[in-house]
């Protein structure tokens, strides 16, 4: 890629300062930026810094007028701007279309145009995997199991048999969907297998990190929903739904039944328990454990998950509270021996 | 399948009410449940909504005996009768027998009658496949590992060397069983490896969900007894004992040398610290942190974890307490400032 | 093996007390050695229990001199003498060098002397694998990742293209290496995915546990430094700076672009959000999350972490005020009530 200044200022639509002609060979953060690349400054503790900042050009946000030591261009949203600039200068690699003669095709499953299957992968009866679709080294895709077109299946996931995958989902190495949902009914001294009847449906647009395990449904279908984002090691129990949009950051779990609104968003390593419902937009807060219902634009945090104000009330609380335990319990102490004569 | 509703009673000894005859060719979930449906009423919650349910067919309690819109059987334990027919009516896939001609087998192997071994599966020198037992896809079985009859490996599992596998046994995918435990000694500024001689033993009935860890011990072995179910992304590591029966949710952790009584429950992200025991039938609350040992039958919760009912005092009391922190600091400097000339 | 007595002590240094003639055939942990078998007390605790102790001959302190009923060498470091006796005795297994005739290697791969190719394995266009590097059965080896020399990839292990890893360097199953970064911006009601375009670079040294996942960086590299040791199914996001021999516990988890010192320790399950620094010998406890900087050589605690000392104080206090929490609310109520007036 190379670039000038100008023509960046006129994709993105912002007010350049400086020299048009700085020619742009890269991006990089700001921190790491250096000759030739290009950056954004997200805030004012960067735009503090910008005279320390080595980059050849600098988004900048609107209004922000100081003299600068390179070329900035003001835009409305300079964190938006660049990532939009590193989108359309990407080229994400793309393995040739075919089957690679180490892979194993059922004669039954049907691959669209395109299609790509690596070294040693597998496709079992009936699959139907849609245009222009990769499939992974080692990645399994189980009988019956559809995909949609565009979709990315990189290597060693295992999808399991019957699943529904959509157009344009990414899913990361070592991800598995569709194991059986953990059912168990205590009988007589042994926990006695329920078995998993349904499926997992995955629409369009969802990106699925590494180490993830997404399983079937009871009785109908685990869904994620048109463009969730899920990140590795995230554990999604059977007949959750997750809504469009929403985010399970790194190894958030949710157990069974649950429904997360669309927009919602779980942040790392939280957990909610079984037939909880989050509300669309909420943000459940890391190491969060949620086990009531989370309404609309709520934010919580803790074990037990509450309200985001109450749950620091608490702590600061708890904080000031041990500062002073000695006079309090003294206190409590004399008020209970003054009460019990 | 096709059962009528009096057949479904005559199975389960139930006590119908109703039409004998109705006919029920799936079974669902009290909410989902359609026409032709069986499902049941798991509790007075259920039973108060009967007349929305749009089920042909409902399991009920003994005692119930108000009028409902379908017909209903009462039967001691609706679940357990609901899931049973479930259970009977199942018929879980099964691959035909045979090794897949791209799966590659040790000539030093042993294969049982009717194993099934899947496209690019690897077992290596000296490996033992019970009968009838399912080896997946793309799964890797290591040198001198034994497997008992009619288990199932799913697609992608690694299995190590020297690993032993019961009878009936089900591993999901992703799932690593026998890699090295995590042991260390900082020598001269460097983390010097244990080597880790011990192994796994995993007995008859054990079922273990997908991407979980079970690491070899250094001496001896992890063991997982018979019946006990493990949900995926679990870590358990080296020199660790689960009970018989024993239940670890999803993403339980559980550190080395850990013994776990029968029948105990760690629930979904609960962590217990090396050498600890779990008693009998102890339940660890979800997200709770385990660093002292746990008595049986007793339920804990919390980081660190304490008797669950301590656990609720101490919540409610910060919640309380947090609602009057200004009057008791000032109290309590009040009272300082007393005693202090 | 086998070894006298006396020869361990030569070996160690040791000062022997009883037969130097005793056979040692094998190593095995304190409460579980029996005839034949060395095994070393590691404390008061192990030493007060030797009478009770079935091992041949047992690693003492120096400075411990009373009679036992087996032989003893008394060293400085009874653990590390135990340990090194292991790691000189045990051979680990080395699969023949070779590729296998499953295994799919591009033309363009380069393959040092005695490397081994398990079966199944796919090493793709322009990877290079040093001398004596193991590549398990099923693993991936993405396009130009470039592995040095006495590594070992084990199984179904997955490498994503243009990773870096050193020399002397273990991976086990199931873990993932170089998938993206957890990056999206939302855009008119859509998350957009970030391009992760830089890489992961693993120094000399490094283990890594099973299941494990690794992200590629945004820009720049994700780092491990040299010997740092990482255990089962943790989560290391983009961006991040793992120092050298420091240790990453079971699960834990730390998001992007954090910053760990050297030596530093995450105990299990513990977390990190972004763009947090850890400093050299910090110890991070088990389920602590961690939300503000942590000093060299300090000890935190809890959700949000705390310094270990005011976490416990706050724990203690909590328990004690709980206790009280009747007399300590009405002292508040009637406080309130003087003042109101």
């Amino acid at each position: 890629m190379e670039f000038k200044a100008g023509e960046l200022a006129a994709l993105t639509g912002g007010k350049l300062q400086g020299d048009a002609d700085t020619i742009i060979t890269g991006l990089h953060a700001f921190d790491m930026a250096g000759a030739g690349e290009l950056t954004f400054a997200g805030g004012p503790k960067y735009l503090a810094r910008l005279d320390r900042c080595r980059a050849a050009c600098v988004f900048v946000p609107v209004g922000f007028d100081k003299p600068a030591p390179m070329t900035t261009i003001a835009v409305a949203d300079p964190k938006i701007a660049f990532f939009s600039v590193l989108i359309k200068t990407h080229q994400p690699y793309k393995p040739e279309p075919g089957v690679h003669p180490s892979a194993v095709v059922a004669p039954t499953a049907q691959l669209g145009r395109d299609v790509h299957v690596g070294a040693n992968a597998v496709i079992e009866d009936d699959a139907v995997i849609g245009d222009a679709t990769q499939i992974g080294a080692g990645a399994c895709v189980g009988r019956s199991t559809r995909i949609g077109a565009r979709s990315v299946i990189h290597p060693n996931v295992t999808l399991y048999y019957d699943i529904q995958i959509g157009d344009d989902v990414i899913i990361h190495s070592g991800t598995v969907i569709g194991a059986d949902g953990f059912g168990y009914v205590e009988h007589e001294g042994r926990q006695i297998k329920i078995p998993q009847t349904g499926t997992v449906v995955i629409h369009n647009g969802v990106e699925i990190g590494s180490n993830v395990s997404i399983d079937r449904a009871t009785f109908g279908a685990t869904v994620i929903n048109e463009g969730a984002k899920i990140d590795n090691l995230c554990q999604v129990a059977h007949n959750v739904q997750v809504g469009k949009h929403a985010i399970l950051a790194g190894q958030a779990g949710v157990a069974g039944s649950v429904q997360i609104g669309d927009y919602a968003v779980l942040a790392a390593q939280a957990g909610v328990r079984d037939n909880i419902t989050i509300g669309e937009r909420a943000i459940v807060g890391a190491k969060t454990g949620v086990s009531n219902h989370v309404r609309p634009g709520e934010m919580v945090f803790g074990i037990p998950a509450r309200e985001i104000g109450e749950a620091k009330k608490q702590l600061a609380a708890l904080s000031r509270l041990a500062a002073h335990v000695k006079p309090l319990l003294q206190l409590a102490r004399k008020a209970k021996n003054e009460e019990a004569p």
